[in-house]
C-alpha cells in the first residue's frame, strides 16, 4: 500500500504518530504532508527512518500514486482541525481511504462520510474498539506463547518503540514473533489491534486477553504494547488492566534518561527505578508469574557518552540487563527474553 | 417516592441491588416483585432491613400507589430477561418512572422509549455514564474533604455496603459525611453518581476525580465506593483507577470471612490480608498519602462466636482496626476515620 501521512506545523518532533509509521511500516510512504516544512525531505530530520518528500499538501500528489492518507498526529484532546479538512475531502475524492487515530471518528463526520460513500473508499477511525468485547475470563497466562509486555515510569517513554524493535530483531534471529498493539500507532503499523485506552473500563483486561488468546496459537512469542504507567495519576487504570489481560511471562521497564516527574503532572515525581520494578512485580505477583527482567532507556538528545553511561547506571538500578533500543540494538535484552 | 423493585426469582440471595436499596434508600418501598414468593414478606427473609410485602407482578400493585419501578437484579452480562417485559410495559403504561442498572439499556428499547414518551414517564439506565467524562487533572488529592475510599480482596464482599454504613454512622455522630457512588446499586439508594466499570478505560481516575472535587467542596468527609479488587484477574484496572483517581487519604479493606479465591475465577488465591493491604498502600503512595487503616469483614452466614473470632483474627492480619459493621457496627473503625 502507498501512504500519504498528515503531519501539518508538527512534523517531526510533535508527530509521534508520524514518525512511528515511518520507522516501522511495511507499506510505502509517498510523502508527509506538513504545510511548515514542505519541499524538505524525512531524511533532512529524521536519519533512520523511511524516506520521503514534504509537501505542502493532497493537491501536491498524484491521485494515482496514493491507496490511503493517514492522520499522523493528535492535538491534545484527540480532535480533529479543520484546517485538515481539505486534505481529507481531496483524498477521499481522489478514490483514497483514510485512516485515523483520533478521538473525533471520522466516519461520524457528514461530509466525510457522505464523500467515503460516494467515492468507494474507506474510513478507517482505528480508536474505535470493537463492539462485541467483554470482561476477561482470566486466561491469557495458558497459552503456549511467551508474552513480554513493555511497561513504563510515563507515558511517551518508547514503550512502542521497544515493542516494534524488540519483535522485529527476534523475527530477524529467527524466532516467530508479534507484537499486540494496543494503542493508535501500533494499530496503524500492524494494520490490526484493539485501542485499550477506548475500550470499557469493565473491558480492559478482556479486551487484552481476546488478542492475546488469538495470536498465542499462531506465535512463539508475543510483544505486547504496554500504555500509560503504574505511576501515572491519570493512566494506571489503562496499564493495570493491560498488565493483568496479558498475564506476561516477562516485563521489560521503559524509562526516559532524565525525567523525573511525570510528564504533564510534574507535581508527581516519578518513584526511584527500583520502586517502580517493585511496584510492578508485586502488581503482577497475584495473577501472573512476570517480574521486570530487562530495561529500555529513551537516551534521545543526549551525547553518545552520557547515553551509554546513563544505559549502564540505568541497569545497575534495575539489577537487570538495558539498553537503548534505537542507538544501542537490542541483543542484550533479548538474550533474557527468548 | 414510592418505588417498587423488581427481583424475579432471585429474592434475597441473588438480588443483590434490591436488598442494597431495601437496607439503604430512604424511598418508600411499596413491593418487591418476585413470581417465586409472592405472598411472603421481605422481612420474612431478611430481619434489618426495610420491610415490604412481596408480589408476582405490577399489576398487582395500585398503579396510583407507585411512582417508579426499580429494576433490581442483574443476570451475569446484564442482559434483560424478556420475562420481566411485561412488568416494565405495565408500569410504564401507568405513567412509572423505571430505573435501571443493566448494560442493556432501557432508552434504547423501542417499545420502552415509544411508552415513556406516550405516558410522559422516565426510563433511567443509571449505567450509562455521561458524555463529557475525560482525562484525570491529578487534582483530586487538592479537595479540603477528608476522602476514605473501601478497597477489597474480591468484587461481593461488601465494599458498598461499609461505605453506606460508615457515612450513614459518621453523620449520625454529627459529621458532614457523604457517599460517593460508583456502581449501580449505590447510584440507585443515592440518585446521583457515574457508573465507573462503564466508562472509557482512559477516563477512569478522570470521572472519579470529578466526583471528588465537586462534593469535596461540600461535605467534610467522602467516603468512596470501591469496585474490584487489584487482586482481581478481570476487573483490577476499574480498582486502580478509583484509587488514584480519588486520591484517599485513608482506606478501609474490605475482605468476605472464608473466601480464599477469586470468586467465579477459583484458579486465582487471594494473596494472604497481609500482602493485600501492602499492595494497596505501595500502589497509592506514589499518587496519594492513603494506607490501609481499618479493615471491615463480611461474616455472614457464620455463627456470632465463629464471627467475633473472625473479625479479632482478621484485625491482627491488617494490624489495624475491624469489625463486621452490620453485626457490629461501624465505632471501632471511625474512631481512627474521622
Amino acid at each position: 500500500m502507498r501512504v500519504a501521512i498528515l503531519a501539518h506545523d508538527r512534523f517531526p518532533d510533535r508527530a509521534k504518530t508520524a514518525l512511528g509509521v515511518l520507522r516501522y511500516t511495511d507499506d510505502e510512504v509517498v510523502a508527509v504532508l506538513d504545510r511548515a516544512e514542505a519541499g524538505r525531505r524525512v531524511a533532512d530530520f529524521v536519519s533512520d527512518v523511511q524516506d520521503a518528500p514534504v509537501v505542502a499538501g493532497m493537491d501536491d500528489l498524484e491521485a494515482a500514486d496514493v491507496d490511503a492518507l493517514l492522520i499522523g498526529i493528535a492535538p491534545i484532546g484527540g480532535g480533529f482541525e479543520e484546517s485538515w479538512r481539505t486534505d481529507v475531502r481531496t483524498a477521499l475524492e481522489s478514490g483514497c481511504d483514510v485512516i485515523a487515530g483520533l478521538h473525533y471518528f471520522l466516519s461520524e463526520d457528514e461530509e466525510f462520510a457522505r464523500l467515503a460513500d460516494e467515492n468507494d473508499c474507506e474510513l478507517r477511525d482505528v480508536r474505535r474498539p470493537p463492539e462485541d468485547l467483554t470482561v476477561s475470563d482470566g486466561v491469557a497466562g495458558e497459552v503456549d506463547a511467551e508474552v513480554v509486555l513493555t511497561v513504563g515510569t510515563d507515558c511517551s517513554v518508547g514503550k512502542m518503540t521497544v515493542s516494534m524493535e524488540l519483535a522485529r530483531d527476534a523475527r530477524e534471529a529467527g524466532y516467530d514473533a508479534a507484537v499486540i498493539p494496543t494503542g493508535q500507532t501500533g494499530i496503524m503499523i500492524e494494520g490490526w489491534g484493539t485501542p485499550i485506552d477506548r475500550v470499557v473500563s469493565d473491558f480492559t483486561a478482556g479486551a487484552v486477553e481476546e488478542m492475546i488468546v488469538e495470536k498465542g496459537q499462531e506465535y512463539d512469542y508475543l510483544f505486547v504494547e504496554g500504555q500509560g504507567s503504574i505511576v501515572h495519576p491519570a493512566y494506571s487504570a489503562v496499564t493495570c488492566g493491560i498488565l493483568h489481560g496479558a498475564m506476561p511471562d516477562a516485563l521489560v521497564l521503559c524509562h526516559r534518561a532524565g525525567r523525573d516527574a511525570i510528564h504533564g503532572y510534574e507535581s508527581f515525581p516519578i518513584p526511584p527505578i527500583s520502586t517502580c520494578v517493585d511496584l510492578y512485580d508485586r502488581l503482577a505477583q497475584p495473577i501472573c508469574e512476570g517480574t521486570v527482567v530487562a530495561g529500555a532507556l529513551n537516551t534521545a538528545g543526549l551525547e553518545d557518552e552520557s547515553a551509554r553511561a546513563a544505559v549502564e547506571s540505568y541497569a545497575e538500578d534495575l539489577d537487570a540487563p538495558a539498553t537503548d533500543v534505537i542507538r544501542a540494538g537490542t541483543e542484550d535484552v533479548l538474550e533474557v527474553l527468548l
